[in-house]
Formats: structure tokens, sequence, C-alpha cells
């Protein structure tokens, strides 16, 4: 059944979008820590108490960019997709592909996270949660493969390494600070996960 | 010729070494940003008026500490052995060497700088200055192998994928938040740094 959504609410979902946007490009330039309610309300054009009964602050309209971004990626279908691959390299050419998806939506994202983890603690626990889910995500594509893990790699070593791999500094300073291309980003990183977790092909 | 020190100026020194490393606690268990001069005087049992005339401030102790790790470990002769080695594996297995003894001598303290350079331009420019140290270094280091890298890795792919090998970030998940020890880490550098910037052996 499809509820449809009313004037008011569609107007309100408008707003708080507004709001979010605003304050995405401000957290990404100014930093979390010194961007104000006063200032998104300012970039946003709209009135600070609206933000605040909207959200009721900072860390809500952080918490509100992050799932409208990881709502669009579809994150649990492409890992079942890798899950379900039969071969393993395919399966990691599939995981490199939405890593590369990821960071190309929400690195500004991610940064602005550790950033404001350092002085919230609401926003530690939740980036905590995140890497919890992450890592069990990655736990289960390593012991899909765990057939084919290379000599001295156990499923502990590999969940290692594919969390090193991963890392969105290794993404910034491939992609942002040398200027790779997201396309070469996956490609290197699917070559990566390839080699260093797999057994060469007989 | 060996100037001999003075007592008042050996004196000063060791004030010098109890600041630093009363201030280098601190700096990892309570922040760069969150510890005052104050608290390093009590930490240090040292009058905060004796701090100032001795550093001037926090960023120049932070300097401190920094140089006092680096001089003990012999970076440029460390580059310089790697470089002179004739055969590329031997090469990159003395990098990884030298990058593990780095990590685990001052990975606090590379921490320590990459928040304060948050919120202090001088020790952002500091790390601007390290930075890019140390890409030239990789950048010899890839030269001297050149001959040897990989299919469709040129000097600078080589010195990018080298740059995110060897983040402060990969240590920091691979031996601090997984356990590894800095041995594992050396050779899984080494295995790493050979698999994906040089040939396979003929």
């Amino acid at each position: 059944m499809v509820v449809k959504k009313g004037h008011r609410q569609r107007q309100a979902e408008a707003t708080k979008a507004q709001i979010a946007a605003a304050a995405r490009t401000l957290f990404a330039t100014q930093g979390y820590v010194g961007t104000t309610i006063a200032a998104i309300a300012d970039a946003a054009d709209i009135p600070a108490p609206t933000i605040y009964s909207a959200f009721g602050g900072k860390a809500a309209i952080l918490r509100a960019i992050a799932w409208g971004v990881v709502g669009t990626l579809d994150v649990d279908r492409a890992h079942d997709e890798a899950l379900a691959h039969p071969d393993p390299r395919s399966a990691l050419r599939l995981v490199a592909n939405l890593q590369r998806r990821q960071h190309e939506q929400m690195y500004d994202v991610i940064d602005i996270y550790q950033e404001a983890a350092r002085t919230d603690p609401d926003i530690a626990e939740d980036l905590r949660t995140i890497a919890g889910n992450r890592e069990r995500a990655f736990r289960r594509q390593v012991e899909a493969v765990a057939a084919h893990l290379a000599p001295g790699i156990d499923v502990d070593a590999g969940v290692a390494i594919y969390l090193t791999l991963v890392l969105p500094e290794v993404y910034r300073t491939l992609v942002i600070e040398r200027g790779w291309t997201a396309d070469r980003y996956e490609q290197w990183l699917a070559g990566a996960l390839i080699t260093q977790l797999l057994r060469p092909p007989a």
C-alpha cells in the first residue's frame, strides 16, 4: 500500500533537504565544529528556530545527511550480490565497485563524521556502530571466499587487510590528493584485494 | 671536536625532556587541544612559567617531541641503505623496516600532529613540510626500482600506492586496532610493496 504524502509533509521534507544540503557544504568547508546553526540558517535561507525544530541540533543534521546518501547506495543488496557470486575474483571486484561508489558519494560525509566524533560522544557512538556493521559485512565477504584464501591468510587476517585497503584515507590519498579517477581507484582496489587475499590462480 | 656541555645546559635539557615526556602522555590521552600548559606543569611537576620560558607554547613542545624521536630513527641513513641495495625486493624490505620503526616509535606523535594541525596553522604547515619530505624520499625509492616496476605502474603511480600502504591509518588498523605485532605489519608491508609495485619474478 502506498501512503500518499500530504502537502505539509512534502514541504517539511523539502525544508529538511534544503537544510541538510547547506549544512553538508558548510561542514565540509568550515569543519563540523566550526559550523554554527546560525551559519546553516544563513546558507539555507531558513530561520534558525525552524532548523532547531526540524532537527534538534547539528548531530541530527549530520545523521540525516549520512542516511540520505546511504539510502541511495543500496549497500545490502550490493553485498548480497557479491556474496552470491560463485567466482571469488568477481566477488571482490563487486566489493571494490561498492566501496568506490560509497567513497565517491560520501567521502566528505565520512570525513565530517570522523572530525565530529572527536568532540561529540553520540557521533562517536554512531561511528562505532557503523564500523561494526562494516566489519560484519566484510567478514561475511571474506568467509565466502575462505576456500580460496592465500597461504598464511586466515579469515581474521583477511578481514584486517580488507579493512585497511578500503580505508577512507586510502581513497583520499589516491583520488582526492593524487587525482586518480574513481575508476582507476576501483581497478586498483579490486587488484589489491585479489592479490592480497586470494591464492594465485593455478 | 666535542664540546662539553656545562652543568646548567645539561640541567636545562633534562627539564625540557621532562616537560616533553609529560606532554606526550597528556597529548595522547587527553588530545592536543584538550591539554593545557597548566596540566603539563602539573604532570611534569615543573612550574608553568618555566615551561613557557623553555618552549614558548604547546606547538613548540609538540615539535620538540617529534624531533626527539626522529633523531633516534636515523631516517636518512635508512633510506640511503635502501637506495643503495641492488636487489629491488630487498630494497623494499628495508623500506618496510624503516616504516615499521617509525610507526612503532612515533605513531602517537603523528596522530597528535594530525589532530593539532586541524586547529594550529603552524603545525599544519609543519605537517605539509613533513609530507613533502616523505614524498621526495619515497619518490627516490620508487625511481631506484623503476626498471623493475610492474606493467601499468609508472613512477607516479608507484609513489601514490607507496603513500597509501605506509599511511599511519593502515598501521593503526592492523597493529593498534587488530593487535598485529609490529613484525607481522612489517612482513605484510614488505609483501604488499613488492607485489603492488614490482613485476613478478620471471
